[in-house]
């Protein structure tokens, strides 16, 4: 036994007990691993970053699926950027007017490791309304207009692979990417270690869509233990949210408290992504 | 420079980078540390556990402070047990309406360390208003009948000295320390690592007070990187909070958002912390 440590900017570390290396392959883009662990189940790791634990991966899924699907007022077609565990695409199947579910992950390997050693995560892609694209997303929405009611971005750390999807041109693609009445969302880092990058990230999307509005939540094998969501439309606010499809998921995060609670914000984050006061 | 790790229950770890080390005694009671870090100020440990560091202890002592002092309709004595780095104390002193704050902290050195070495946390405790009582919390409540509006149990893990504040007959004393109307506040340990003993400290203070709510938030250097909360009373609800009053502090974690927020509990804190359905 031996522990797996991910320090963060030199400043904190996560240590995950583990009990052994399941599977290691270095692919086209990155280092992948998973491990056993004594109290997380199984952790998937990306060049050394931890993806995500089966104990606590289903607090990200939650935020980023049911908020922008129960905030649509009919979300039919959903495009998943990222999200190669497949973690995403399981909660948002939990919606029955979704018709269909298109995942643009970069690395296929990704895919194909969880859907092998994680199946709790990722077994739900082979479901007949999931499309898979291994693709680079940045491209992938650039392809595409008024093609989805709602886009998860579900990325890795805007240091490596996924650098460009935390940039004003990606949110603009995305935009255009969206039918009428659309709605993203995005994960946008550790308010507590990440400050100049929530705060960029928050500046970037108010910069492209009318309504941007955070969220945050626990995510205890992330750097700070808490992490921080965008929700961003032209049309729709977390006001709208559906209250009876909302009521009617069955989640271990979300509720319908949770949907108005993950929005009261503490005065340190709301420093970080209220927009900037004028000069 | 160095890493201080705090594994947790052969789980999980965490990791703060160190600069050096401040201070270091062994009292009566148990070993003391202070060490200046990269990211996160000073940091106090007490027997090799994270007791507080300076970038995030604002969120542990605005929880269990301002939401009790804002449920109460006129805190005027107000007792913190244990707490006995100040940080309790300062953000109580913050409510115009407070006579009196009673300091009953188990160890004297733990405050005397925090007086010389952190004085942005304990550099309140020489107001006027405060008096500081080194004692066993259990035994100075047991003396006290009808004797504060606000009790503040700002104790360290189950495990050790503080073990007897999380047990049913500690509770019970607390309610007869309360004068009509009092409100309780107390720690109540990591949802995501201590589940089983969350569930019973919720369970033993539903036994004894009418009204108890539990809250959560994050604090990412304790284990899992997010901490619960109880507010109990036998008369008064968060509903009740006084908002004008809340409104008019100035933190940076609690405000009116926060106030209703922090009780909205995801799936997985409600199932351990609700009363057990009847059989």
């Amino acid at each position: 036994m031996d522990w797996y440590y991910e320090p963060y900017k030199e400043i904190t570390a996560v240590g995950i007990r583990i009990e052994g290396l399941v599977h290691a392959e270095r692919s086209a883009y990155q280092e992948i691993k998973v491990y056993d662990t004594v109290g997380h189940g199984r952790l998937l790791t990306l060049d050394g970053m931890v993806m995500l634990t089966e104990l606590d991966e289903f607090v990200y899924h939650d935020l980023i699926t049911h908020l922008p699907l129960c905030i649509h007022a009919d979300p039919r077609r959903v495009l998943v950027i990222g999200g190669g565990d497949g973690g995403s695409v399981r909660e948002i199947l939990k919606h029955p007017s979704v018709e269909q579910v298109v995942l643009c992950e970069l690395d296929e390997r990704v895919t194909r490791v969880c859907q092998r050693y994680i199946p709790s995560v990722a077994g739900h892609l082979e479901d007949p309304r999931v499309a898979l694209n291994f693709a680079d997303g940045v491209e992938f929405v650039r392809a595409h207009e008024a093609a989805f009611d709602v886009i998860v971005v579900d990325s890795s750390e805007p240091e490596g692979p996924a650098a460009g999807l935390f940039r004003r041109a990606f949110f603009a693609d995305l935009r255009r990417a969206l039918r009428p009445g659309g709605v993203i969302a995005a994960q946008t880092e550790s308010p507590f270690y990440s400050a100049a990058t929530v705060r960029d990230v928050y500046n970037e999307l108010r910069s492209v869509f009318r309504e941007v509005h955070p969220c945050f939540g626990p995510v205890p094998t992330y750097p700070g233990g808490t992490w921080t969501w965008a929700l961003a439309s032209d049309t729709r606010t977390p006001a709208m949210l559906d209250r009876a499809r909302a009521a009617a998921l069955r989640c271990r995060y979300f509720n319908l408290d949770i949907a108005a609670g993950a929005f009261a914000l503490p005065n340190f984050i709301r420093e970080l992504v209220d927009p900037a006061p004028a000069r």
